[in-house]
């Protein structure tokens, strides 16, 4: 199965080099920068890099739309396949009808289309285990389908028939899980540094309640700290030596709230 | 080094095997329920259960105090040590100034103290390696110090003096690293579940997202997401998404605000 790749950043960094890995073949990477191109197509074997999107004579099978979900509609219209191609987007907002329609829109004779999405966030410095990554696909083609299967298959253990609406969904619950704490860790971060404390004295804490939340049939029944034990006291005096921050002390009250009513305790004012 | 227990709940259940484990012999353990006290003293060799704070004959030389922060005040005030005995606390909320107010309000020979502080969530269920767990150790006596270094660098690797000042703000990022994340991981576990979803699926993306983080001169420098990239089509539709859920989208609403605006992007009414 020959392959090439219509976009060269991380996604397509990491991806390329892992189905490569397998014995799968990347002949050509596109990306409107040349010099990114060729920076990736280095690390492939044979693989040549290009900045325009004709790739009516390129004899790869399956096309891997790696470009951010701003560009895909103009990357699209633009694009030249070969007869008989697959294009699949590796997007995890975008659905598969947004690719059909954008090819149905530009195309004469509209490819079959696919969903290969890595679910893991990417920096092109940090070498990942891509076994560990779920790969989620979708496709309303058989064919297209198995050889999906075997592709994820081939790099990762983990693979799953996920729909443009389940996709939506992890994506909304990974905002929630990995977005925002990691926000919350900044915060963490930079009140510790005030205090001319390590971030890292936390580490392990952390990693216990992560353990903790993943074998927990319920998160919330492995909730712990003084808004869950509806200890008033630490709880005041916490919001209080918040004064000078606002916005960590609204955060803090909100989520002590939360907590709070999950735990069926009463919310008073503070 | 006999050391006794004051309290047989996690804590003194992790600390005390561990303790032991390094040759520092647990003569006695403490509970007002008998049973509890038996329970953790059959885990110890040679270990006596008591349910009274007579400790008058004792033949320990520091006295674990690790009762609940609000049974301290009570429980000094009804135990009795022997001449020259150590006491110290395990609390992360409690300061050393507490401990010295009770001993001295309610003993004619108030004993040296000190804090002994394991900074780690304990469950009696989960075995733990005590050599990652940071100990934060505070004392105004040097001989007090020198015996709670020994003992803490004999079970940990990472061993700290902390004033209380500074464990009441390492509390406070616990509080948002921890707490408030284990609170947003149940509701992406929740959401996802209403989708039939397994949490799971998010694992690799969360182990990602806190390497990251704790490889980050600045965690905030590491942010990704719809509210990073300033993508105001995705953060629409998420929250849109979560309209009949009005408790997770105000979050979803104040904690995206907050990443926008650490981000200088402009936060427009939604």
């Amino acid at each position: 199965m020959k392959i090439s790749f219509i976009g060269a950043g991380n996604v397509a960094w990491h991806l390329s080099q892992a189905l490569e890995n397998e014995n799968h073949p990347i002949i050509e990477v596109y990306s409107k920068n040349l010099e990114n191109a060729t920076l990736l197509a280095n690390k492939l074997f044979r693989c040549k890099a290009k900045d325009d999107l004709d790739f009516s004579d390129s004899k790869a099978e399956i096309f891997f739309l790696c470009v951010s979900d701003d560009a895909m509609e103009e990357v699209v219209s633009k694009v030249k396949l070969p007869k008989n191609a697959i294009l699949v987007h590796t997007s995890g907002s975008k659905t598969l009808a947004d690719l059909d329609e954008y090819t149905e829109a530009f195309m004469n004779r509209p490819p079959k289309t696919g969903v290969f999405y890595p679910l893991q966030t990417f920096s092109k410095s940090v070498k990942l285990a891509f076994s560990d990554i779920p790969i989620c696909l979708e496709t309303n083609d058989e064919e297209v389908e198995n050889i999906l299967i075997v592709l994820a298959q081939d790099i990762s253990e983990i693979t799953y028939a996920v729909t443009s609406e389940e996709r939506k969904s992890l994506h909304i619950a990974a905002v929630f899980a990995c977005n925002f704490t990691n926000h919350l860790w900044g915060i963490a971060q930079s009140y510790l540094k005030e205090h001319e404390l390590d971030f890292h004295l936390l580490e392990p804490l952390i990693r216990e309640t992560l353990r903790k939340a993943m074998n927990a049939e319920s998160i919330f029944d492995v909730q712990t700290g003084p808004a869950k034990r509806n200890d008033k006291k630490i709880l005041a005096n916490q919001f209080l030596k918040l004064k000078d921050k606002p916005e960590e002390q609204f955060i803090y009250r909100i989520l002590t709230e939360a907590i709070l009513k999950k735990a069926n305790h009463p919310i008073t004012a503070e």
